[in-house]
């Protein structure tokens, strides 16, 4: 595995909803699950997100889905502007990434960038990190990357 | 477990693609990976495809890369009617699907149609077959059931 992330295993997709409660009731019914509480994440001071460069308050609701090896994650974004708010603007509800758990944010954000892929959203959560990396003209899907401490 | 699928694992997700060749290589060199063949669909004799309803000789070609427990599956269709042809040209590269290995498929089939879920496409390979269930507008992502012999 000499690839550029370290890791080639996909630990979860994530899907863009205009209404997390009911598209997670759908599939709470559809896979016989309870319906996950939706989560509001963190606020701007300690998610600290910049989108496109540039800081922004943008918010999500998410909810999550073990499915096997890997999780849905459902995402309603708030009306900021962020990755999440301009696709589902631009697309439509459905699949908006596959995610990643990696080792080094900052070292591995700059061999993607070095690469081509530029950073499209960075943010900080309880306990780890997240990049979204514009993977999407060459992977046909964009990539995110995780990193819990 | 009471889901209609009768599971929850994802196993595969599909991704249309305008030229299998080229992401491939752009897959094996972002993953450290081997470029793995395209392989061709089976001819319609074998495969017998109903698009809709109808027989439609349409074939893709598929390169399968192991991405953790599940594969990512690039689809190349031809231009003959099929759900990746039509997804393809409304929509652009992107994915297309996630996939489960079912038991049962005319039984599953059943269950799905009967809660709204239209079969879109089904068709046989060799040891098994599938059928994509129009859970887009629920579930946001069109599921596909695979069940091999």
């Amino acid at each position: 595995m000499s690839g550029l992330l370290g890791t080639n295993v996909i630990t979860q997709i994530g899907i863009l909803v205009h209404d997390i409660d009911k598209t997670s009731r759908v599939y709470a019914d559809f896979f016989g699950m309870d319906v996950p509480p939706a989560i509001l994440t963190d606020a701007p001071e300690i998610a600290r997100t910049e989108f496109e460069g540039a800081p922004s308050p943008a918010r999500a609701r998410l909810a999550f889905f073990d499915m096997g090896s890997l999780q849905m994650e459902l995402i309603e974004p708030d009306e900021h502007p962020s990755t999440w708010r301009n696709d589902l603007n631009e697309h439509g509800e459905g699949v908006h990434h596959i995610a990643f758990q990696i080792a080094g944010m900052a070292e591995k954000i700059s061999v993607l960038e070095g690469k081509g892929y530029a950073l499209q959203q960075k943010g900080e959560y309880t306990g780890g990190r997240y990049a979204y990396m514009d993977t999407a003209p060459d992977l046909k899907v964009l990539v995110e990357l995780l990193e819990n401490d």
